[in-house]
Protein backbone atom coordinates (compact mmCIF):
# COMPACT_ATOMS: atom_id res chain seq x y z
CA UNK A 1 0.00 0.00 0.00
CA UNK A 2 1.29 3.40 -0.95
CA UNK A 3 1.28 5.67 2.22
CA UNK A 4 1.52 9.92 2.32
CA UNK A 5 5.38 9.79 2.77
CA UNK A 6 5.73 7.78 -0.39
CA UNK A 7 3.80 10.53 -3.16
CA UNK A 8 5.12 12.76 -4.22
CA UNK A 9 4.72 16.56 -3.52
CA UNK A 10 1.75 17.09 -6.20
CA UNK A 11 0.23 14.30 -5.74
CA UNK A 12 0.04 14.72 -1.73
CA UNK A 13 -1.24 18.58 -2.40
CA UNK A 14 -3.66 17.58 -4.73
CA UNK A 15 -5.27 14.51 -2.74
CA UNK A 16 -5.49 16.69 0.69
CA UNK A 17 -7.39 19.22 -1.60
CA UNK A 18 -9.83 16.69 -2.57
CA UNK A 19 -10.20 15.69 0.93
CA UNK A 20 -10.78 19.07 2.06
CA UNK A 21 -12.50 20.27 -0.96
CA UNK A 22 -10.81 24.17 -0.84
CA UNK A 23 -7.81 25.96 -1.40
CA UNK A 24 -7.13 28.08 1.52
CA UNK A 25 -3.66 29.11 2.73
CA UNK A 26 -3.34 31.57 5.04
CA UNK A 27 0.18 33.85 4.31
CA UNK A 28 1.93 34.36 7.72
CA UNK A 29 3.34 37.91 7.41
CA UNK A 30 3.85 38.46 11.07
CA UNK A 31 4.14 42.47 11.74
CA UNK A 32 4.73 43.92 14.86
CA UNK A 33 3.16 47.20 13.96
CA UNK A 34 -0.20 45.31 13.08
CA UNK A 35 -0.28 42.41 15.65
CA UNK A 36 -2.68 42.76 18.30
CA UNK A 37 -1.32 45.18 20.99
CA UNK A 38 -2.12 42.70 23.96
CA UNK A 39 0.60 40.46 22.57
CA UNK A 40 3.42 43.24 23.20
CA UNK A 41 3.21 41.94 26.96
CA UNK A 42 4.54 38.91 26.35
CA UNK A 43 8.31 37.68 26.07
CA UNK A 44 8.16 36.72 22.22
CA UNK A 45 5.00 38.23 20.67
CA UNK A 46 5.90 36.87 17.64
CA UNK A 47 6.14 32.85 18.44
CA UNK A 48 2.58 33.88 20.54
CA UNK A 49 1.13 35.71 17.59
CA UNK A 50 2.07 32.64 15.08
CA UNK A 51 0.72 30.22 17.66
CA UNK A 52 -2.39 31.70 18.22
CA UNK A 53 -3.24 32.24 14.53
CA UNK A 54 -2.15 28.56 13.71
CA UNK A 55 -4.01 26.95 16.74
CA UNK A 56 -7.35 28.20 15.36
CA UNK A 57 -7.49 27.08 11.60
CA UNK A 58 -5.04 24.34 11.53
CA UNK A 59 -7.68 21.83 11.42
CA UNK A 60 -8.91 24.22 8.67
CA UNK A 61 -6.75 25.13 6.39
CA UNK A 62 -4.45 23.16 3.37
CA UNK A 63 -1.50 25.18 4.11
CA UNK A 64 0.20 27.84 5.58
CA UNK A 65 2.93 30.29 3.72
CA UNK A 66 5.50 32.20 5.89
CA UNK A 67 6.88 35.10 4.29
CA UNK A 68 10.35 34.89 5.28
CA UNK A 69 11.02 38.60 5.17
CA UNK A 70 8.64 39.14 8.26
CA UNK A 71 10.09 36.80 10.46
CA UNK A 72 14.08 37.39 9.52
CA UNK A 73 13.40 40.84 10.64
CA UNK A 74 12.41 40.06 13.93
CA UNK A 75 15.96 38.45 14.51
CA UNK A 76 15.92 35.29 16.95
CA UNK A 77 11.97 35.87 18.22
CA UNK A 78 10.95 35.36 14.60
CA UNK A 79 12.83 32.25 13.72
CA UNK A 80 12.09 30.93 16.89
CA UNK A 81 8.55 31.44 15.33
CA UNK A 82 9.35 29.98 12.34
CA UNK A 83 11.06 27.06 13.33
CA UNK A 84 7.83 26.23 15.59
CA UNK A 85 5.40 25.85 12.73
CA UNK A 86 6.08 22.60 11.00
CA UNK A 87 5.78 21.27 14.59
CA UNK A 88 2.21 22.53 15.53
CA UNK A 89 0.27 21.41 12.47
CA UNK A 90 -1.12 18.18 11.51
CA UNK A 91 0.69 15.85 9.00
CA UNK A 92 -2.17 16.98 5.93
CA UNK A 93 -1.04 20.61 6.19
CA UNK A 94 1.75 21.89 4.11
CA UNK A 95 4.11 24.71 5.35
CA UNK A 96 5.50 26.73 2.50
CA UNK A 97 8.22 28.74 3.21
CA UNK A 98 8.29 31.98 1.31
CA UNK A 99 12.31 33.24 0.56
CA UNK A 100 12.11 33.58 -3.31
CA UNK A 101 15.44 32.23 -3.17
CA UNK A 102 17.38 32.29 -6.57
CA UNK A 103 20.79 31.47 -6.56
CA UNK A 104 23.55 28.61 -7.52
CA UNK A 105 25.34 25.59 -6.60
CA UNK A 106 26.32 25.13 -3.19
CA UNK A 107 24.46 29.02 -1.78
CA UNK A 108 21.36 27.14 -2.97
CA UNK A 109 21.99 24.17 -1.89
CA UNK A 110 22.83 25.64 1.71
CA UNK A 111 19.35 27.71 1.16
CA UNK A 112 17.26 24.25 0.77
CA UNK A 113 18.84 22.65 3.61
CA UNK A 114 17.51 25.64 5.71
CA UNK A 115 14.30 25.39 4.27
CA UNK A 116 13.49 21.60 4.57
CA UNK A 117 15.90 20.65 7.15
CA UNK A 118 15.74 23.41 9.79
CA UNK A 119 12.58 24.93 9.37
CA UNK A 120 10.76 21.54 7.95
CA UNK A 121 8.90 23.12 5.47
CA UNK A 122 6.82 20.75 2.70
CA UNK A 123 7.34 23.54 -0.03
CA UNK A 124 9.31 26.85 -1.39
CA UNK A 125 9.06 29.91 -3.31
CA UNK A 126 11.91 29.98 -6.10
CA UNK A 127 13.03 33.17 -8.55
CA UNK A 128 13.60 31.90 -11.90
CA UNK A 129 16.32 34.46 -13.15
CA UNK A 130 19.09 32.49 -12.93
CA UNK A 131 17.92 29.33 -14.27
CA UNK A 132 17.83 25.32 -13.38
CA UNK A 133 20.53 25.78 -11.41
CA UNK A 134 19.18 27.70 -8.85
CA UNK A 135 16.17 25.39 -9.15
CA UNK A 136 17.41 22.08 -9.32
CA UNK A 137 18.38 21.95 -5.36
CA UNK A 138 14.88 22.75 -4.13
CA UNK A 139 13.40 19.74 -6.10
CA UNK A 140 15.89 17.24 -5.76
CA UNK A 141 13.47 15.49 -3.21
CA UNK A 142 10.23 14.32 -4.83
CA UNK A 143 8.08 14.76 -0.90
CA UNK A 144 9.41 18.32 -1.31
CA UNK A 145 7.75 21.12 -3.28
CA UNK A 146 9.11 24.13 -5.34
CA UNK A 147 6.82 27.27 -6.67
CA UNK A 148 8.81 28.77 -9.09
CA UNK A 149 7.97 32.68 -9.60
CA UNK A 150 5.75 32.80 -12.85
CA UNK A 151 3.63 35.63 -13.28
CA UNK A 152 3.70 38.27 -10.35
CA UNK A 153 1.13 40.20 -9.07
CA UNK A 154 2.74 43.24 -9.17
CA UNK A 155 2.53 46.28 -11.50
CA UNK A 156 5.96 46.15 -12.61
CA UNK A 157 5.81 42.41 -13.28
CA UNK A 158 5.64 44.10 -16.97
CA UNK A 159 9.00 45.11 -16.51
CA UNK A 160 10.77 41.53 -17.55
CA UNK A 161 7.91 39.07 -17.18
CA UNK A 162 6.03 40.80 -20.58
CA UNK A 163 8.69 40.72 -22.57
CA UNK A 164 7.73 38.69 -25.79
CA UNK A 165 10.51 36.28 -26.81
CA UNK A 166 9.85 33.74 -30.25
CA UNK A 167 5.85 35.15 -29.95
CA UNK A 168 5.39 34.54 -26.08
CA UNK A 169 5.98 36.52 -23.08
CA UNK A 170 8.90 35.35 -20.89
CA UNK A 171 6.74 34.15 -17.93
CA UNK A 172 5.13 31.25 -21.04
CA UNK A 173 8.84 30.60 -21.05
CA UNK A 174 9.22 30.10 -17.88
CA UNK A 175 5.98 28.04 -17.21
CA UNK A 176 7.55 25.70 -20.19
CA UNK A 177 11.02 24.87 -18.50
CA UNK A 178 8.62 24.79 -15.21
CA UNK A 179 7.38 21.90 -16.97
CA UNK A 180 10.62 20.16 -18.39
CA UNK A 181 12.43 20.65 -14.71
CA UNK A 182 8.97 18.64 -13.04
CA UNK A 183 10.51 15.43 -13.53
CA UNK A 184 9.91 14.47 -9.90
CA UNK A 185 6.61 15.57 -9.60
CA UNK A 186 7.19 18.40 -7.42
CA UNK A 187 7.03 21.81 -9.35
CA UNK A 188 4.55 24.05 -9.34
CA UNK A 189 3.74 27.82 -10.22
CA UNK A 190 3.07 31.14 -8.73
CA UNK A 191 0.89 33.07 -10.62
CA UNK A 192 -0.50 36.28 -9.01
CA UNK A 193 -4.62 36.40 -8.40
CA UNK A 194 -4.95 39.58 -10.32
CA UNK A 195 -4.39 38.62 -13.72
CA UNK A 196 -7.16 35.88 -14.35
CA UNK A 197 -6.63 35.83 -18.50
CA UNK A 198 -2.98 35.06 -18.06
CA UNK A 199 -3.76 32.63 -15.68
CA UNK A 200 -5.58 30.50 -17.66
CA UNK A 201 -2.88 30.81 -20.49
CA UNK A 202 -0.89 29.45 -18.02
CA UNK A 203 -3.21 26.43 -16.95
CA UNK A 204 -3.83 25.24 -20.49
CA UNK A 205 0.12 25.04 -20.66
CA UNK A 206 1.05 23.21 -17.53
CA UNK A 207 -1.87 20.17 -16.89
CA UNK A 208 -0.77 18.85 -13.54
CA UNK A 209 1.44 21.42 -12.06
CA UNK A 210 -0.33 23.40 -8.91
CA UNK A 211 -0.43 26.89 -8.98
CA UNK A 212 0.36 29.41 -5.59
CA UNK A 213 -1.91 32.12 -6.18
CA UNK A 214 -1.06 35.37 -4.02
CA UNK A 215 -3.42 38.57 -4.67
CA UNK A 216 -6.47 37.83 -3.54
CA UNK A 217 -8.08 39.75 -0.69
CA UNK A 218 -5.80 42.97 0.23
CA UNK A 219 -4.25 43.07 -3.23
CA UNK A 220 -8.18 42.76 -4.85
CA UNK A 221 -8.03 39.30 -7.07
CA UNK A 222 -11.43 38.01 -8.13
CA UNK A 223 -11.56 34.32 -5.61
CA UNK A 224 -14.54 33.03 -8.68
CA UNK A 225 -12.12 34.03 -11.72
CA UNK A 226 -9.29 33.00 -10.39
CA UNK A 227 -10.79 29.18 -9.75
CA UNK A 228 -12.73 29.42 -12.72
CA UNK A 229 -9.40 30.03 -14.52
CA UNK A 230 -6.59 28.10 -12.45
CA UNK A 231 -8.04 24.90 -11.07
CA UNK A 232 -6.34 21.89 -12.81
CA UNK A 233 -8.71 18.76 -13.76
CA UNK A 234 -11.15 17.50 -10.92
CA UNK A 235 -10.99 20.79 -9.53
CA UNK A 236 -7.42 19.92 -8.27
CA UNK A 237 -4.02 21.72 -8.80
CA UNK A 238 -4.71 25.32 -6.78
CA UNK A 239 -3.78 26.69 -3.91
CA UNK A 240 -5.43 30.74 -3.08
CA UNK A 241 -2.83 32.50 -0.81
CA UNK A 242 -4.90 35.05 1.92
CA UNK A 243 -2.76 36.61 4.74
CA UNK A 244 -3.42 40.22 5.71
CA UNK A 245 -7.07 39.49 5.51
CA UNK A 246 -7.27 37.04 7.97
CA UNK A 247 -4.68 37.47 10.22
CA UNK A 248 -5.21 41.04 11.10
CA UNK A 249 -9.11 40.79 11.18
CA UNK A 250 -9.70 41.88 14.43
CA UNK A 251 -6.91 43.14 17.49
CA UNK A 252 -9.00 42.34 20.40
CA UNK A 253 -8.41 39.54 23.15
CA UNK A 254 -10.57 37.06 20.69
CA UNK A 255 -8.22 37.62 17.50
CA UNK A 256 -8.23 34.05 17.62
CA UNK A 257 -11.56 33.50 17.43
CA UNK A 258 -12.30 36.36 14.20
CA UNK A 259 -9.10 34.96 12.29
CA UNK A 260 -11.07 31.17 12.47
CA UNK A 261 -14.30 33.23 11.40
CA UNK A 262 -12.53 34.70 8.37
CA UNK A 263 -10.97 31.31 7.27
CA UNK A 264 -14.03 29.76 6.97
CA UNK A 265 -15.50 32.87 4.98
CA UNK A 266 -13.04 32.20 2.51
CA UNK A 267 -13.50 28.14 2.85
CA UNK A 268 -17.08 28.51 1.70
CA UNK A 269 -16.45 31.29 -1.07
CA UNK A 270 -13.81 28.67 -2.19
CA UNK A 271 -16.23 25.48 -1.81
CA UNK A 272 -19.03 27.08 -3.95
CA UNK A 273 -17.33 26.13 -6.88
CA UNK A 274 -17.61 22.34 -5.80
CA UNK B 1 33.04 71.12 1.65
CA UNK B 2 31.11 67.55 0.50
CA UNK B 3 31.91 64.82 2.72
CA UNK B 4 32.24 61.11 1.73
CA UNK B 5 28.72 60.78 3.87
CA UNK B 6 27.17 63.38 1.72
CA UNK B 7 28.21 61.11 -1.60
CA UNK B 8 25.64 58.70 -3.33
CA UNK B 9 26.89 55.48 -3.28
CA UNK B 10 28.53 54.79 -6.49
CA UNK B 11 30.55 57.96 -6.42
CA UNK B 12 31.82 56.72 -2.81
CA UNK B 13 33.09 53.52 -4.50
CA UNK B 14 34.75 54.78 -7.58
CA UNK B 15 36.59 57.36 -4.98
CA UNK B 16 37.88 53.95 -3.15
CA UNK B 17 38.54 52.48 -5.91
CA UNK B 18 40.74 55.54 -7.47
CA UNK B 19 42.46 55.75 -4.08
CA UNK B 20 43.38 52.13 -3.66
CA UNK B 21 44.30 51.25 -6.93
CA UNK B 22 42.02 48.11 -7.21
CA UNK B 23 39.18 45.97 -7.49
CA UNK B 24 39.29 43.47 -4.94
CA UNK B 25 36.09 42.08 -2.73
CA UNK B 26 36.36 39.55 -0.80
CA UNK B 27 33.41 36.96 -1.03
CA UNK B 28 32.77 35.47 2.55
CA UNK B 29 31.06 32.47 2.31
CA UNK B 30 31.80 30.80 5.89
CA UNK B 31 31.32 27.37 5.35
CA UNK B 32 32.30 24.95 8.19
CA UNK B 33 33.16 21.72 5.96
CA UNK B 34 36.14 24.16 4.71
CA UNK B 35 37.64 26.67 7.72
CA UNK B 36 40.56 25.55 9.42
CA UNK B 37 39.70 22.61 11.79
CA UNK B 38 41.69 24.22 14.75
CA UNK B 39 38.37 26.82 14.87
CA UNK B 40 36.19 23.98 16.10
CA UNK B 41 37.47 24.32 19.40
CA UNK B 42 35.98 27.96 19.48
CA UNK B 43 32.67 28.87 20.80
CA UNK B 44 31.78 30.33 17.66
CA UNK B 45 34.12 29.39 15.01
CA UNK B 46 32.13 30.89 12.59
CA UNK B 47 32.72 34.20 14.43
CA UNK B 48 36.57 33.78 14.59
CA UNK B 49 36.62 32.74 10.92
CA UNK B 50 35.32 36.27 9.65
CA UNK B 51 36.96 38.31 12.46
CA UNK B 52 40.32 36.53 11.24
CA UNK B 53 40.19 37.09 7.61
CA UNK B 54 38.66 40.65 7.72
CA UNK B 55 41.34 41.20 10.00
CA UNK B 56 44.01 40.50 8.39
CA UNK B 57 42.60 42.29 5.21
CA UNK B 58 40.78 45.37 6.17
CA UNK B 59 43.56 47.73 5.62
CA UNK B 60 43.42 46.12 1.57
CA UNK B 61 40.19 45.42 -0.30
CA UNK B 62 37.99 47.84 -1.28
CA UNK B 63 34.63 45.65 -0.10
CA UNK B 64 33.35 42.53 1.47
CA UNK B 65 30.37 40.45 -0.02
CA UNK B 66 28.88 38.16 2.33
CA UNK B 67 26.67 35.31 0.94
CA UNK B 68 23.88 34.98 3.31
CA UNK B 69 23.20 32.07 2.40
CA UNK B 70 25.46 30.63 4.53
CA UNK B 71 25.67 32.47 7.09
CA UNK B 72 21.91 31.78 7.58
CA UNK B 73 22.70 28.14 7.82
CA UNK B 74 24.85 28.60 11.19
CA UNK B 75 21.41 30.10 12.96
CA UNK B 76 22.15 32.29 15.21
CA UNK B 77 25.86 31.83 15.23
CA UNK B 78 25.53 32.78 11.71
CA UNK B 79 23.75 35.99 12.38
CA UNK B 80 26.15 37.49 14.96
CA UNK B 81 28.79 36.63 12.50
CA UNK B 82 27.44 38.88 10.28
CA UNK B 83 26.86 41.56 12.35
CA UNK B 84 30.35 41.85 13.44
CA UNK B 85 31.08 42.74 9.84
CA UNK B 86 30.75 46.39 9.69
CA UNK B 87 31.34 47.31 13.13
CA UNK B 88 35.17 45.74 12.19
CA UNK B 89 35.66 47.64 9.29
CA UNK B 90 37.36 50.42 8.52
CA UNK B 91 34.74 53.60 7.29
CA UNK B 92 35.77 53.34 3.71
CA UNK B 93 35.30 49.88 2.75
CA UNK B 94 32.07 48.45 1.71
CA UNK B 95 30.12 45.87 3.41
CA UNK B 96 27.94 44.04 0.51
CA UNK B 97 24.99 41.75 1.65
CA UNK B 98 24.93 39.10 -1.26
CA UNK B 99 21.40 37.73 -0.60
CA UNK B 100 19.89 38.15 -4.38
CA UNK B 101 16.38 39.27 -2.61
CA UNK B 102 13.42 39.84 -5.18
CA UNK B 103 10.11 40.34 -3.50
CA UNK B 104 7.79 43.50 -3.52
CA UNK B 105 5.93 46.62 -1.40
CA UNK B 106 6.27 45.48 2.36
CA UNK B 107 8.21 42.45 2.01
CA UNK B 108 10.77 44.18 -0.04
CA UNK B 109 11.15 47.02 2.55
CA UNK B 110 11.36 44.43 5.65
CA UNK B 111 14.24 42.98 3.60
CA UNK B 112 16.03 46.44 2.79
CA UNK B 113 15.67 47.59 6.80
CA UNK B 114 17.27 44.02 8.03
CA UNK B 115 20.00 44.90 5.28
CA UNK B 116 21.27 48.49 5.76
CA UNK B 117 20.01 48.93 9.68
CA UNK B 118 20.20 45.44 11.43
CA UNK B 119 23.55 44.36 9.33
CA UNK B 120 24.75 47.95 8.57
CA UNK B 121 25.08 46.87 4.71
CA UNK B 122 26.45 49.47 2.90
CA UNK B 123 25.01 47.43 -0.45
CA UNK B 124 22.88 44.64 -1.46
CA UNK B 125 22.30 42.58 -4.30
CA UNK B 126 18.93 42.24 -5.94
CA UNK B 127 16.65 39.84 -8.37
CA UNK B 128 15.17 41.84 -10.69
CA UNK B 129 12.20 39.41 -12.15
CA UNK B 130 9.74 40.94 -10.40
CA UNK B 131 10.29 44.45 -11.58
CA UNK B 132 10.69 48.13 -10.42
CA UNK B 133 8.91 47.42 -7.17
CA UNK B 134 11.06 44.76 -6.12
CA UNK B 135 14.27 46.82 -6.55
CA UNK B 136 12.71 50.50 -5.55
CA UNK B 137 12.67 49.68 -1.73
CA UNK B 138 16.53 49.04 -2.32
CA UNK B 139 17.68 52.38 -3.85
CA UNK B 140 15.48 54.86 -1.77
CA UNK B 141 18.91 55.92 0.19
CA UNK B 142 21.27 57.18 -2.10
CA UNK B 143 24.36 56.24 0.28
CA UNK B 144 22.70 52.68 -0.08
CA UNK B 145 23.68 50.67 -3.34
CA UNK B 146 22.34 47.66 -5.32
CA UNK B 147 23.52 45.69 -7.15
CA UNK B 148 20.94 44.13 -10.03
CA UNK B 149 21.54 40.79 -11.59
CA UNK B 150 21.99 41.13 -15.18
CA UNK B 151 23.93 38.32 -16.74
CA UNK B 152 25.23 35.85 -13.93
CA UNK B 153 28.22 33.13 -14.34
CA UNK B 154 26.43 29.99 -14.04
CA UNK B 155 25.63 27.43 -17.38
CA UNK B 156 21.59 27.53 -17.10
CA UNK B 157 21.81 31.68 -17.13
CA UNK B 158 20.47 30.87 -20.56
CA UNK B 159 17.63 29.74 -19.35
CA UNK B 160 15.76 33.13 -19.50
CA UNK B 161 18.47 35.98 -19.59
CA UNK B 162 19.90 34.98 -23.30
CA UNK B 163 15.92 34.82 -24.09
CA UNK B 164 15.82 37.72 -27.47
CA UNK B 165 12.85 40.43 -27.15
CA UNK B 166 13.21 43.31 -29.77
CA UNK B 167 16.80 42.02 -31.19
CA UNK B 168 17.97 42.21 -27.89
CA UNK B 169 18.72 39.78 -24.91
CA UNK B 170 16.88 40.27 -21.55
CA UNK B 171 20.19 41.18 -19.24
CA UNK B 172 20.58 43.94 -22.29
CA UNK B 173 16.99 45.04 -21.06
CA UNK B 174 17.61 44.20 -17.50
CA UNK B 175 20.61 47.02 -17.93
CA UNK B 176 18.40 49.13 -20.42
CA UNK B 177 16.09 49.30 -16.61
CA UNK B 178 19.48 49.53 -14.55
CA UNK B 179 19.94 52.80 -15.85
CA UNK B 180 16.43 54.07 -15.96
CA UNK B 181 16.32 53.24 -12.21
CA UNK B 182 19.71 54.90 -11.03
CA UNK B 183 18.25 58.41 -10.16
CA UNK B 184 20.21 58.27 -6.86
CA UNK B 185 23.22 57.33 -8.49
CA UNK B 186 23.63 54.06 -6.14
CA UNK B 187 22.64 51.20 -8.88
CA UNK B 188 25.25 48.76 -10.07
CA UNK B 189 24.85 45.28 -11.93
CA UNK B 190 26.05 41.93 -11.10
CA UNK B 191 27.47 40.38 -14.71
CA UNK B 192 29.64 37.31 -14.29
CA UNK B 193 33.47 37.26 -15.44
CA UNK B 194 32.34 33.92 -17.43
CA UNK B 195 31.02 36.00 -19.98
CA UNK B 196 33.31 38.98 -20.96
CA UNK B 197 32.20 39.37 -24.45
CA UNK B 198 28.89 40.27 -22.89
CA UNK B 199 30.13 42.59 -20.12
CA UNK B 200 31.78 44.53 -22.95
CA UNK B 201 27.99 44.92 -24.21
CA UNK B 202 27.00 45.86 -21.40
CA UNK B 203 29.53 48.35 -20.12
CA UNK B 204 28.51 50.33 -23.37
CA UNK B 205 25.22 50.71 -22.68
CA UNK B 206 25.48 51.49 -18.63
CA UNK B 207 28.57 54.25 -18.46
CA UNK B 208 28.85 55.05 -14.75
CA UNK B 209 27.37 52.09 -13.03
CA UNK B 210 29.33 50.01 -11.13
CA UNK B 211 29.34 45.74 -11.93
CA UNK B 212 30.02 43.75 -9.05
CA UNK B 213 31.87 40.50 -10.91
CA UNK B 214 31.77 37.18 -9.46
CA UNK B 215 33.48 34.37 -11.18
CA UNK B 216 37.04 35.12 -10.61
CA UNK B 217 39.18 32.40 -8.94
CA UNK B 218 37.40 29.32 -8.35
CA UNK B 219 35.09 29.43 -10.97
CA UNK B 220 37.86 30.39 -14.05
CA UNK B 221 37.36 33.97 -15.37
CA UNK B 222 39.72 35.79 -16.98
CA UNK B 223 40.78 38.56 -14.64
CA UNK B 224 42.44 40.64 -17.16
CA UNK B 225 39.61 40.47 -19.74
CA UNK B 226 37.39 41.36 -17.43
CA UNK B 227 39.20 44.25 -16.47
CA UNK B 228 39.91 45.58 -19.67
CA UNK B 229 36.36 44.73 -20.83
CA UNK B 230 34.51 45.92 -17.60
CA UNK B 231 36.14 48.99 -16.44
CA UNK B 232 34.63 52.34 -17.14
CA UNK B 233 35.58 55.51 -17.76
CA UNK B 234 39.24 56.81 -15.66
CA UNK B 235 39.39 52.95 -14.74
CA UNK B 236 36.57 53.07 -12.32
CA UNK B 237 33.57 51.07 -12.12
CA UNK B 238 33.97 47.27 -11.06
CA UNK B 239 34.50 45.35 -8.16
CA UNK B 240 35.94 41.69 -8.65
CA UNK B 241 34.92 39.41 -5.82
CA UNK B 242 37.04 36.55 -5.14
CA UNK B 243 36.15 34.20 -2.36
CA UNK B 244 36.92 30.21 -2.09
CA UNK B 245 40.10 31.06 -3.60
CA UNK B 246 41.26 33.58 -0.84
CA UNK B 247 39.17 32.80 1.89
CA UNK B 248 40.10 28.91 2.22
CA UNK B 249 43.69 29.05 0.84
CA UNK B 250 45.45 27.69 3.96
CA UNK B 251 44.13 25.47 6.76
CA UNK B 252 46.58 25.73 9.43
CA UNK B 253 46.92 28.15 12.83
CA UNK B 254 48.81 30.60 9.90
CA UNK B 255 45.93 31.01 7.80
CA UNK B 256 44.91 34.50 8.40
CA UNK B 257 48.81 35.12 7.23
CA UNK B 258 48.15 33.21 3.81
CA UNK B 259 44.50 34.48 3.19
CA UNK B 260 46.72 38.43 3.78
CA UNK B 261 49.32 36.98 1.03
CA UNK B 262 46.47 35.69 -1.08
CA UNK B 263 44.13 38.83 -1.29
CA UNK B 264 47.88 40.72 -2.36
CA UNK B 265 48.74 38.39 -5.09
CA UNK B 266 45.17 39.41 -6.98
CA UNK B 267 45.25 42.66 -5.64
CA UNK B 268 48.90 42.71 -7.42
CA UNK B 269 47.77 41.27 -10.55
CA UNK B 270 44.83 44.13 -11.08
CA UNK B 271 47.49 46.89 -10.39
CA UNK B 272 49.01 45.74 -13.38
CA UNK B 273 45.96 47.21 -15.33
CA UNK B 274 46.43 50.76 -13.89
Amino acid sequence: MTGANDMNFNEKLNSVILKKKHYLCIGLDPDPGKMPVHLNREANPFLIFIKEVVNATKDLVIAYKANEAFFQSAGSDGYSALECIKTNIPEDVFFILDGKKGDIGNTASKYAGAAYDQYKADAVTVNPYMGYDAVKPFISRPEKGAFILTLTSNPSAADFQYLRSSNQPVYMHVANKVNEWNQNNNCGLVVGATKPDELAEIRKLTPGLPFLVPGVGAQGGDLNRVLINGCDINKTGILINVGRDIIYCDNSFKFANKVRERALFYISEMQKNW
